[in-house]
């Protein structure tokens, strides 16, 4: 895999590991880190052997979202009306959060300490989230007299518009009791010991899942919000369907029938 | 009403009652299942009587989801690349399942032991849940190799897309405590004489109201999640206007202001 | 400000305040009630001055929605197939909604007592809801012969689409506890004295904010919801850049490492 300078990637087994690895800067997002993690979730897509990723940050902290250092230091608006590329590339960090939220594989955030901003909207694209009781989370740049931005259709989607709508009026930071209610994170640790069984038990149930199979439902779901009914309905047979079609599927119905665990269940992180 | 092999539906006044009826396959749905479940559905609609469905499992389960014999035993994909007759057959369950969720009648689901896949799809498409403590909830399908397919729209809209997310891609079963907390059912029953309670009180709730109006509300929420305001707001003035120009609104005001019960209300289950 | 017969409207520096003022009818809407809301609305949206509005109903109740005494009063169905005027009519009261929902500025509604009907809708389209525990709401209209018509798009945001259809299929209410578990209200108070802690608590949150990012980050969260993320995402990214090349967020950033207040910060109200 690449060498990066602000993340890093690693694998075990059918497990990727990916660290946000700015702990000086509280893994702050820069226009170069986010360029990285859109490199790492290009080569992971297309990576067969890996069935899950998970995202954790360096030194205690999961991300304090956009590096102020690096905002400020924005290039001048073009003069004579032409567009503006700072648009372009803040716009570009959407893209990195899409691609992180659809990944065919199974991605799971531990959050400790701050996730604001970016950080905030890296969580919620994450199908699982594992809240340290260190976790923070919020959506302060108002206060500084910007916005959060790309990460605005992904908070939503996760904690609702009511819920949204809050966070971004009042610019206030939730702690980790607060985001478990929330549904920002399903599972809610007191210390390590506990994120570590924690997430052991999710790549337990994760990893006897066939594949494919979840790259597919992933996808059904993550379509299915802003569709009409009937056409999610039709694509999901279709999807069904073809899945039923290959030999993994009888096999499956084999060993489930016979309880003995197919080949894909096998192969444990 | 019709007699049915595998379903059982009966009248009791105002309120219909459904039962899933194959204990010995804890209710597992056959294609014969869902088209007994189908005619079901289009013959409560057209029933003026009935104001209310209460559908419940026999044996202590509500229903295991899809029978996997009957999976198992599919007919051969078709040669020279005709349509596979298996994707309208799996897609036929999206049509029962959008028959029960569109019903005009209030829908109650009680919901003991399995529900999972099919089962779990029924009772997000029903008004009210009534969880017993031994409910258990979930989409293990990807353990065998395929996928939850027609219920994926419904469950998103119970449950949210990020719960949804967590338990697609983890195929985990959840308990009746964290069902509940998830809005999955809005009560929580710790015994039979719980439930029973807790029946009785929906169903007197719901027999004060007025038929076509609950009819009216339902279809305008339902229709809310993916229009634009507007479109919402245009279309629920037509219909309460239309409401208010029966008798039965100057009937109600009437009977409301004086304190006394309506004719609609009178007619207890 | 313009003086209102059914309604009071004052400002107090940054923040104004909206009183429900008919307390004998338990602040119950007529016609005229809403166009003054309209009105009030319309004022405030241009006020530059105003950051934040609190509304609350006098006499210990929010608002017990239509009033149905004026509801009886109706005007006779045109004759010969004209349009009915009543549609109109109703449906301004969805423009009166869409007017509070949309305010650029921070709405907080305080709700004690009765919310039903039309009170229910004006929380739901408030950014902050501050709960007194005697706080009630539910959509009871079916009970009399008709249904919530203008306000069932914000409730469906606001709690989402399997409690709305609950709340709407029995016409039950429900105390203020349930309405915080379903996320109606952020904030419940067990007290007079706690209800004003906490919206002291919200307004100094809210007037350190900038207020045009307020109104940009309101403006994206709402329109997310129904639209594709790449519409939401493209959207947003000209939103933070328009509003970085305002003097205002270098001012911000310069105070942020200084660790000094923006101006913006200064003016409590």
């Amino acid at each position: 895999m690449a060498d990066y300078a602000n993340i890093k990637l690693e694998r075990d087994g059918a497990v990727a590991r990916l660290m946000l690895n700015r702990p000086e800067r509280r893994n702050a997002l820069t226009h170069a880190m986010m360029l990285e993690l859109e490199d790492a979730f290009a080569e992971l897509r297309q990576d067969n052997r890996c069935r899950a990723l998970v995202i954790r940050g360096a030194g205690g902290h999961f991300s304090a979202g956009g590096d102020l250092d690096a905002m400020a230091a924005m290039p001048p608006k073009p003069a004579n009306g032409a567009a503006d590329p700072l648009v372009a590339a803040y716009r570009q960090f959407g893209d990195a959060l899409l691609a992180l939220n659809e990944l065919p594989q199974v991605t799971i955030s531990i959050v400790e300490g701050s996730a604001v901003g970016g950080g905030f909207g890296m969580a919620c694209c994450s199908d699982v989230v594992i809240l340290h009781e260190s976790a923070a989370f919020g959506m302060p740049e108002p206060k500084v007299g910007f916005i959060p931005s790309q990460i605005l259709p992904f908070v939503v989607r996760r904690v609702g518009e009511g819920p949204a709508r809050d966070l971004a009026v009042t610019g206030r930071v939730i702690d980790a009791r607060e985001a478990h209610r929330l549904g920002i994170g399903r599972h809610f640790c007191a210390n390590t010991a506990e994120i570590n069984r924690t997430l052991k038990a999710v790549l337990d149930n994760v990893l006897r899942l066939e594949p494919e199979a979840v790259a597919a439902v992933k996808r059904l779901v993550l379509s299915s919000a802003t569709r009409d009914d009937r056409a999610v309905l039709d694509d999901a047979a279709e999807s069904l369907v073809g899945l039923l079609r290959r030999p993994q599927a009888a096999e499956g119905i084999r060993h489930f029938m016979a309880k003995t665990l197919p080949p894909w269940a096998k192969e444990q992180g």
